[in-house]
This record gives C-alpha cells, sequence and structure tokens, in this order.
C-alpha cells in the first residue's frame, strides 16, 4: 500500500514511517521539520540525540533495502500539498502533522493562534486535496483522547447514541477540551465529519491517548534511527518525563493531587495501531473514531510506577507535588471504552513490561543530554502570558552519577 | 452601559448598535468594511441603497443627538483590537464580526479557509484581549442555530443532560454543522466553553436562527440609516431572498423538497435579544448558550407563506424546486428549545405580523436595483471549487412594473 506519514520526522511519525516501510508498504515521509524549529525556539533538545532526516533515511535504505520518499514542505502549503498528493499517489494519508502539545499552545495568544490555525488549515488543506485529486484515498487523522475531557460518564469512541424526551438518536460525543491544542483537534474532528459526509471522503480519526517510549524494533536497528525522546515541561509527555527525572534524580513532577486518569499506550502499539487502519480502511462517506489507548493510569499511579522501577535500578526517586498549572480536574470519574482496534486485531503491549527496556534504560544511557532548567512547569494555563525561560542550560552538561549534581542544578535554575 | 458593537456596519449589527444608541447606552461600532468588500468580489449589491458608515452614524446624531463612535479595523489584528479595547474600554462586547454566509465559504478551499482562520482568530483575540484588558467585561457572541445540525432528538439550549451507563452529566450539546461557516461557529462555541472555565471570562453565545425583515425602529427614521437587504444567493437569507423574488416575479427558489425547517426571527427581536443579554450577564466563568430564535418553519412553509402575501398584494408568485445545491437533510425532526429569552422579556415579533411591512414593501420599494444573475445558486456543497458568476448585471436595470421584464432577463442571463 501507498502510504504518505504527514509529520513523518516527528515523534510518532518517524516510528510509524519505518515500521510500515518495515512492513513492505510504499512509504513517503512529508514532512517541514518545524518540530525541531520548535527545540530551538524553546532552547530545548530531544533526550536522545536525533539525525536529520536525510541521513536516517540513508541509514534505512542502506540496513533493510527499504526506500522512504521524502518531501519537505509545510501541508498549509496547498500548492506544496497538492504536488505532493499528484507525485506521489497515496492510498492513505497518515496525518502527524500539527502542533501537538497543549502547554505550547497556552504559553501566549501567539502561540494559540498559531496552534489553531496550524492544524485546522492544514487538515482542511488535505480534505481538499483528497476530495480533488485523490477520493478514495483513506485519511488517518490524529486526534487525541483529550477532546472527551473528563465528563462523569463513560467515554465512547467518537459517537454516543442518546435517548431524549421519548427520542433517540447517534451523536458526535460531546467535546470539552482542555487547551487550545486539544481543542484544535475538536475542530478537526468536526471538519473531518463533515468532510466524510459532504463528499463522500473516508476517514479515520484516531483519538490516541498519551503515549510513552523510544524504541520500536526497527529503530532500535541502529543509533542513526533513534527516535525522540522529550523530557522537557513542554513537549514531554508525562511518563517520558517522568523517567528522565528518575534518571537524574529529579523528583518526579506530579501536577496537584495527581489524580487525573488518562488513556496510554506504547508507541510500538501506536505504529501497529496505524497499520491496521490502513489495512482496514473506512467506508466511502464515513468518519470511523477509534480510541487509540491500551490501559488507563493516573499521574499518581504513573508516579509510584516509575518510583518502584527506579528503585530495582538503585536510583533514589523521590515524588513531588507541585500546583498543578493546567485547569483540570484532578479526581475525577474515567472510563473510555478502547475496544475497537483490539477487536481489529491489535496486540497490546502492556506498561509493566515495557518500562525499563524502552524508557528507564534508554533515559539512563542519555542522562548526560539532561538540561535540569527544562523540567518545571512554566506554562500557566491561568495566565493568557506567560514568559519563557531566561536561563539556559551551562556549558558543561549535568555529569553522570548525578544525583546531588541534578539537585544542585535544579535549585541554581529555581 | 458601555458596549462595543464588532460588525456594527453589517446587516445584524447596524441594527443592533442604532438600537441600543437608543436606548441610552453608550456605543461604539468596531468594523473593517470587509462585508462591504464581499459584494464586490461577487458583484453584488444590497437591496437596499446603503451610505458609507460615517454618513449613516452623522445622520443618526443629527436626528438623535446620540453619537455612536467608530473604530475601523479587523479583529483579527491584535493590536488594533488591545487599542480599542483599552479605548472604549466596554463593558459588554457584541461580536458579530464574522464571515457568515454558509455558501461564501463553500465557494472553494481558499473561502472554506479564509472563513474559517478570521473567525476562529477573531474570537481568539477577543477572548485573549478580555483576558488580558477587560476581564469583567461580557462577551456575546453571536453562533448560530446551525452547529446542532438536524439531530432527531429535541435541541436543548447549548447543554444537554445525558444518562449513560448508569450515571449521569451535562454536557456540550453535540454539534453536527452542515457548512464551513457553520463549522467556525461550532469552533468558537469551543474555545468559549474553555476560556470561561479557564479563566474565568463570562459570555452569552447566541446560537441565532435565520433572521429576516430589514426595518427596525431606529432604522426607519431616516433613509440615510436603511439597513442592508441581501437577496443573492451567497449572502441572502431564505425568506428575504423568497420576497425579493416575489417583489420581481422570479419564482421562489426552493432547494430539494423544503423540508428543511430552521428557526427564524425578526431582526427587531435580535436588537432586543442582544441588548437582554447585555442587561443580563452571565456570571465570572460561565458560558451561557441562549437558542435565539421565535418560530419553526420548513422552506416550503416559508415559500407558501411569502406566495399568499404576494397575493394579496397582486404579484403572480410561482413555486420553483431546484436540486438541492446543499447536502442536508430534506425532510427531518426538529424542534429546538427556545426559552431562555423568552424567560429573560423578551415578546416576539411573529412572522404573520412583519411579512408585509418590513419585508415585502422593502422589496417592492426597492425592485429595480434587483440583479437577477445573483439569484441561482451556483455553489454546491458537493463541488470542492465552485466558479464564480461570469455575467455581469446589465448596464440598464430592471424596469419597475417588472414581471414580463424581469422573466426576460433571467432567461437572458440563463
Amino acid at each position: 500500500m501507498r502510504i504518505a506519514v504527514l509529520g513523518g520526522d516527528g515523534y510518532c511519525g518517524w516510528a510509524t514511517a519505518l515500521y510500515l516501510s518495515g512492513k513492505g508498504h510504499t512509504v513517503a515521509i512529508v514532512d517541514n521539520f518545524v518540530r525541531r524549529q520548535w527545540d530551538h525556539e524553546l532552547g530545548a533538545q530531544t533526550l536522545t540525540p536525533i539525525r536529520p532526516l536525510s541521513d536516517r533515511l540513508t541509514v534505512w535504505r542502506e540496513l533493510t533495502g527499504n526506500v522512504i520518499q521524502s518531501f519537505v514542505g509545510d501541508v498549509t502549503d496547498y500548492d506544496f500539498l497538492s504536488t505532493m498528493l499528484r507525485e506521489f499517489e497515496p492510498e492513505a494519508l497518515v496525518h502527524f502533522a500539527e502542533q501537538r502539545s497543549a502547554p505550547y499552545s497556552m504559553i501566549d495568544r501567539k502561540h494559540a493562534v498559531f496552534t489553531q490555525v496550524n492544524n485546522v488549515v492544514g487538515t482542511l488543506n488535505l480534505l481538499f486535496g483528497i476530495r480533488e485529486l485523490c477520493p478514495d484515498c483513506h485519511l488517518i487523522k490524529l486526534g487525541t483522547m483529550g477532546e472527551y475531557g473528563t465528563p462523569n460518564i463513560d467515554i465512547e469512541e467518537g459517537y454516543i447514541t442518546i435517548e431524549h424526551n421519548g427520542r433517540k438518536d447517534m451523536l458526535p460525543f460531546p467535546k470539552q477540551a482542555g487547551s487550545f491544542y486539544h481543542l484544535s483537534k475538536v475542530h478537526d474532528s468536526h471538519n473531518l465529519m463533515f468532510a466524510c459526509r459532504a463528499w463522500g471522503l473516508r476517514a479515520t480519526d484516531l483519538n490516541q491517548g498519551v503515549v510513552y517510549g523510544t524504541m520500536t524494533d526497527e529503530t532500535a536497528l541502529d543509533e542513526a534511527l533513534i527516535n525522540r525522546f522529550d523530557y522537557d515541561e513542554v513537549f514531554g509527555t508525562v511518563l517520558n518525563r517522568f523517567c528522565a527525572q528518575a534518571a537524574i534524580g529529579h523528583p518526579l513532577t506530579i501536577y496537584g493531587k495527581g489524580g487525573q486518569t488518562r488513556g496510554f499506550l506504547d508507541i510500538r502499539d501506536t505504529v501497529r495501531c496505524v497499520e491496521i487502519a490502513c489495512l482496514n480502511p473506512a467506508a466511502r462517506g464515513e468518519c470511523r473514531v477509534f480510541n487509540q489507548f491500551t490501559e488507563q493510569f493516573s499521574v499518581l499511579q504513573l508516579a509510584e510506577i516509575v518510583q518502584s522501577a527506579g528503585t530495582k535500578l538503585g536510583l533514589a526517586v523521590e515524588l513531588k507535588r507541585l500546583p498543578d498549572p493546567r485547569v483540570e480536574a484532578e479526581d475525577h470519574y474515567y472510563n473510555a471504552k478502547h475496544s475497537k482496534l483490539i477487536d481489529l486485531g491489535l496486540q497490546p503491549h502492556y506498561l509493566s513490561e515495557s518500562l525499563l527496556d524502552s524508557l528507564m534504560n534508554i533515559a539512563i544511557q542519555y542522562r548526560e543530554r539532561i538540561d535540569t532548567s527544562l523540567i518545571m512547569p512554566r506554562v500557566n494555563w491561568r495566565s493568557a502570558t506567560n514568559t519563557r525561560r531566561v536561563e539556559h542550560p551551562a556549558a558543561t552538561p549535568v555529569e553522570a552519577a548525578p544525583f546531588e549534581a541534578a539537585e544542585m542544578a535544579r535549585e541554581e535554575s529555581a
């Protein structure tokens, strides 16, 4: 199958592109490298040293014989996008090419506007591009479980049957997103549903949970193929961040009560879920929603799991509660359905199996690259203008065997 | 009360600004005149001859002694918007400043992208502006009944209590909008709800039905104060369009079966609803939704009402069915609640009272200005690229006493 992975140089996109290529699909990566640009903007780096895309693709070809084509450009640029669609003629489009950090979208007005315009316009362009140039192409769009918020009822997969005043209908599940980023995905979902209805497009909206892990079978082949591992307060997802903190003896930073419960999945399941969606396309006119996660955890549960794993590795791991910089329920009911991908054959990797291999060991291996000034939250949801940090990493990185050193560095930066 | 009316040079905005000024409020109009620009783009004109804003405001001041301040600029320009907020210090912001035509948003990709970016960014700017500069200011935002679509259950005012698997929650009513324009309002509504929750803003989302009529007590004072009356296929709302068609002997154009049922209201109720919202502000943190319409009609019912009224005036009015250019249910259940504004004191003007005065007579008075080439629908929802008309109005407009002449002109232009 001919599959274009938009955002294929990013965290989920890179792992997905390699996985699909390894499975024999003809893959193209479409990316404008803005994710690397945001690292420069924030003065942050991924824990793992990632190579330029051209190097990555060369090594992949040398190791496997598989060629991944690369289209460099921005999906908000319709001339570029339509040229790519004409040249590559995809049968499936996997759309990761969005700004995906909630804190980034909450920095200030410009970041909020950028996030919503970038994400909404990119997806609108895709919908029009498919309608005009490849109407049978299956759009696999990355949404987020955060679109649903934390309602006091079970969360269904995209749609819910509502009985009301003696009548009944199946309607889109109500959305209560918690950041301008999450809202951008809500906007996308509504646009997607409409385009499928009006134009007979086929789409799968993958409402993904929080992804953790770095290693997949493909990225593990060579260090040149290593994936991103973000641990900073803006782009670091909670579990990756906790593992990085544990590796350097930084207390695990729990926001508020820690009762915030979300769906989680291993990046090895992300890539498999995308392939499952590709191999089982939505029908023409269908806008299908899968909740893409495998397990629910609260933040506090995750912290305790990391603490326990760290202890086994000889690390001293403390937990530290911080005032929650987000506006969210810190303790709430949460029960989200996630059976559709399982029904289609997903065999989950559970956290208990992957924690040490794919997370703790990577964090320890690269811990000398950690910049502790990136860890504490600076983006406060309640403020409309958040200043970014002024201090920058010391010329000499934190040493290994670093528990006291890291603690000192953290205090200096506080 | 100090009230800024954003989009105050447009159809609803102009009537609202005058009404509020007449009631003794201190009013400012904020507008960039893009609505007049769209007339140029489409080669269309309002049926009624509207004056430049500066003339309108001068005449209003001369007639009533009331000064309406004017701020000329674009709400998507935050520098402009924040300067206005600092200078005028509004207690309420009435936000009509959005692209409000569904067909305009469906012309092609650029019009869809423009509509969503313009509307979403303008509202985001307002939310940030209020948060940063006037956090106690009440935002009264024009939404649309079209956000709900046509579900097979009763439509509530913004929120619905859902019982599901033995649990219960009050959640945002599911949205199923039917054009990129209507979707932009859905996006706004979600952004609005979040900002109220995160920042404690106060907002009222007025989900307005289809507005009809031209005259209000204030615009009737002098012809220089006359309001827009759009009858073209892009900006003309259905009832105004039918009345213009009846006035020149053009068959009333019914899209599809005509069973499309919507909420409608007289523009005299629009202005009163806005004042009611101003005088009864939402609480801090509250995002309140009012369904702002007074009566439900199907398109076919409206056509029959106009036919009957036309007959009384001696006009020969035919009905003509066209294939529906929109993607919508042509026959469906529809029962939308609309009691909150009534509870706050709205006394509706019903269609039966206003049809002749405010619609048919105006249409007949200005019928020589009608360009029949603007009437037939050209924007097809099923197409991603719609060409605009190539023919332009003849140098000599359609004559009065025009039934045959208009018919001929129409056939020539077909």
